[in-house]
């Protein structure tokens, strides 16, 4: 609802002003609307325009790269011919003007009726209507002109900055209107301003398939659809409507959020349609995901494609500097792709092993080995851990476990053989957390590469009292970022007494096997103890508090690990 | 009401995925968060976070010039201590860490853990924490951090974008924190994916001040304001908590929408604001107007005021390159502000008048005479032409006339001698159309100017059959862009009778000045018999049909200001 105004019926001019105020720098007002200030050579004038409330369209877009002027009405209503005049003539550069605009009766007639009167003025002036829409009609040319407003606009402003002629811009701007196609949904109206109930509204768990900008009948109400649903309704009824039977494979998204609908959900909804639109054989290029033309507070998306030509893309992918959009290629070009510091995914791989002694690159293999035995427990448990967890979490332990020791497996075996301990751990803690997800992900990943650090690469001999501190370390890394205390009810209720029992029985003369397969026994009585344990504080607690009676999916994991590797260790 | 998710509990993860999906080639995903790829020099790392929900706090304001990295908790929560820690050590380049986030306690924890984990490592790491919110408590540093983090971050990101060290930055993160205020109000609160109410709510027809960006409690409720009260509010509140007292006249604003308050309120709410900032003696620099901190679908807004001193002035106007915040210098400065097109304002006035007959000249100083006319009696009925007008429009025909004629007639009196007719009232009329504002101001400044285009500079005599042709351009004009018709009860109503009399006297041989007073007086008979008409139709007809029974104010205007031109002719 619309909450800040003085008096509704001068809401679109007060805003404009606040707007002239802001970009004072860049764009000038006149009557009627803006104009950008003058970028360099005389340049074709592309003017675009309607009503105010659709805000970064018209003015948004003013500026080097996109339009040179825009035309403001009042809300949800046409500007009047005067003002389109006014506008055209001071944005008129000498080279011409390009009057663009979605296809609405209002705007027709009145940015016509300035096209003519400038033409009877001498300056030559050009209509291209948009018409994206596809839920509005089937006849394409009498379709309105919705979020591909934006698309169209991009294409000739870019063309004009190019240096293009009047003829060529309006050629570009047909072309890429007709390669755009727009489909639309609301979940909610919006409420003009000083108005006391919504212009429009849409009914209770519903979404208006193809309802327009204005409210204007949509094909039907349907039933609210998860997202993944409702990506592909968007992606499949555009590509059942691609120009030219789709021949392109070429496409310049832009999923708008029309007011109330955020990015969070926008960047939500985005991950569907990329992978749909890839599944069907489709590159995006360059998506744009925000707003880029909303209804005032309506709720609702819009999936836009333009289907790209090589014409096409080299001006969708242009510069353009406006106070709402803003695209340049320099600073993303500037950024390197091959320098990918610590823990940076699979390029990590191409990093050289340090120096390491005999004893540290023969003790990496037993730890290639104690790996291949972890991920093998954790793979025949999986499901077990997984249902362990669902009784106070979100019961993908066993899954995120696998993910990571499936991780760090794959990394430490591409090690190379000069490799030693320290740097083989480290390089496997890092993929276990990069590829498990989640806090316990990265306290498995941290922990090993403490473990690692512990060890170190360059001793001759690794002893059992430096495997008892190399398991200190590894408590005290998931201590330090866990933060939770014994008792808990995490990892740590098995961690605990395995690292006290390992140094315990070191101390009384044991070697690291034999000191390892009593450890892990103690690790495992910890991992039964927590059935009785109350679940450690945090947000999950209600949840949790039914986890009583049932042992902890982390410290079971953990004991699980420790006895496997104990095994391996006893039988060498 | 958020309406687009699949499984609520995976909202924040499933989000981030298309964000990263999305900003591929400039960003990468790391466990708990994202970094940015490196851009030159190695430099220290200012990594961001908090829960998400806030969009484009905190991810989307990572990149060249702002924050390397960004931690991605889930909705509303603060990232886990693993989560921060894990991000801290992917985005270190080897110069150190900065985290930096809003004065939440468990913000607090997960990140000073996280720094006291990367500092055992060898990695230093210090923590800038924001506390901008007057209103959520007295103390300065028990404050909570709200809009003002991006003005913290800001500022470090453009100082390890410049290549400063550690203490540097940590210096400026505090300098800047210490400057920075914000307050903000709530409309109405925000609901969570999944959820079916909202987690908050504001009571009808009042506004939170000082809600907090999770619903947290503010100062008070208070009934709702118009857009000039509510900034009056919000700067006013700042002001009295001005850091040092104020000592800086310098200032950076955020105006911020929390989410569904949308662009348009905002930039009117702005042109408040902006003014009352300076009556209080203090320059905006680059302000910000939109959304940089929102709160998933809340509606509100909040401002912020940053005291720059020139440290801090260079690092909010330095270049950053983000996926939602990008601002570069270069565009802006490559903008010509010199060459005005035409109609462009007072510098306008430097333009150098064309070749000019003698007998062009002369009737531009005959036309400057009646345009001093026209002025005083526009002048004297301003308060009549409101009242008339008031009856089926807004009231504003008096005051837009005289803002016209007014300008206008400054301009034609800036003229210089060797001005010819056609020249002048270009000029005049374009001032006109500038100042006037609204439809009608457009049409009486462009029918000025075809006036003198059909008079032309270069004759050696204008005799009554060239003024009527003018007054038929003028004529013209009006029809081409007001496309209305005679009786449809507008000025044409008074100007057609006009310019049929005026050719008509001219037919029969009469001088200008005898045939303009008759037309004069056809004028004034069509003005009156304007009451008897119906109004024309448009937007406004349900109020204008009230009007049958009062003149026209466009006719009533047009037909006063002819007879005072008229008299002038006639006294010559």
């Amino acid at each position: 609802m619309t909450k800040i105004f003085d008096d509704p019926e001068e809401f679109a001019d007060d805003q404009l002003a606040g707007f002239l105020d802001l970009y004072s720098d860049r764009l000038r007002g006149v009557p009627g609307g803006v104009v950008s200030l003058p970028d360099g050579e005389p340049k074709v004038a592309v003017v675009i325009g309607g009503g105010s409330g659709h805000y970064p369209a018209f003015c948004g877009t003013v500026g080097p790269g996109l339009a040179t002027g825009a035309v403001v009405g009042n809300i949800f209503t046409s500007p009047s011919a005067a003002q389109a005049y006014s506008v055209g003539r001071a944005a008129d550069q000498g080279r011409g003007v390009v009057f663009s605009f979605g296809n609405y009766a209002g705007d027709i007639m009145n940015f016509g009726i300035a096209a003519e009167r400038l033409r009877k003025e001498g300056i030559d002036t050009r209509v291209v209507v948009v018409t994206d829409d596809v839920a509005s009609a089937d006849d394409p040319e009498q379709r309105r002109g919705i979020a591909g407003d934006f698309s169209v606009f991009k294409a000739m402003g870019a063309a004009a900055a190019a240096g293009a002629d009047l003829d060529e811009v309006e050629r570009v701007g047909r072309a890429s209107n007709a390669a755009t196609r727009t489909l639309g949904v609301a979940f909610s109206g919006c409420t003009m301003p000083g108005a006391g109930a919504p212009l429009f509204q849409v009914p209770a768990g519903h979404l208006g398939l193809g309802l327009g900008i204005h409210g204007e009948p949509g094909i039907e109400d349907v039933p609210l659809l998860p997202a993944e649903k409702l990506a592909a309704l968007l992606v499949e009824r555009l590509l059942a409507d691609a120009p030219d039977g789709g021949a392109s494979t070429r496409v310049a998204p832009i999923l708008n959020g029309l007011g109330t609908t955020k990015y969070e959900e926008l960047f939500l909804l985005w991950r569907h349609v990329s992978s749909l639109l890839r599944e069907r054989g489709l590159t995006p290029v360059q998506p744009e995901v925000g707003e880029l033309v909303t209804s005032l507070d309506m709720g609702g998306v819009s999936l836009t494609l333009q289907w790209l030509d090589d014409e096409l893309e080299a001006l969708w992918t242009a510069d353009a500097y406006t106070p709402a959009y803003r695209k340049l290629a320099a600073p993303v070009a500037r950024l390197d792709r091959t320098a990918v510091a610590d823990g940076a995914g699979e390029a990590g791989a191409q990093e050289v092993a340090g120096p390491a002694s005999e004893a540290a690159r023969s003790l990496a293999r037993t730890v290639v080995d104690a790996l291949r035995g972890l991920q093998a427990v954790v793979a025949e448990h999986e499901d077990e851990l997984g249902r362990i967890d669902a009784v106070a979490g979100d019961g993908d332990h066993g899954r995120g476990m696998l993910k990571g020791a499936n991780a760090a497996l794959r990394r430490a075996e591409d090690a190379p053989a000069e490799a030693g301990v320290a740097w083989v751990l480290g390089r496997a803690g890092r993929a276990w957390a990069e590829q498990a997800g989640g806090t316990s992900g990265v306290l498995w990943g941290a922990a090993l590469e403490a473990f690692g650090a512990a060890l170190g690469d360059e001793r001759d001999a690794y002893g059992p009292a430096l495997v008892a501190d190399a398991i200190d370390a590894f408590a005290e890394s998931v201590q330090d970022l866990g933060r939770a205390q014994a008792g808990d009810k995490t990892l740590l209720d098995a961690l605990l007494p395995f690292a006290a029992s390992f140094r315990e029985q070191v101390a009384t003369g044991a070697g690291t096997a034999e000191a390892w397969t009593v450890a892990a026994d103690a690790a495992t009585q910890g991992a039964r103890a927590t059935a009785a344990m109350r679940p450690k504080v945090g947000r999950a607690r209600p949840l949790a508090e039914k986890s009583v009676g049932t042992p902890d999916a982390g410290a079971t994991s953990l004991s699980l690990v420790v006895t496997r590797v104990g095994e391996l260790l006893g039988a060498r």
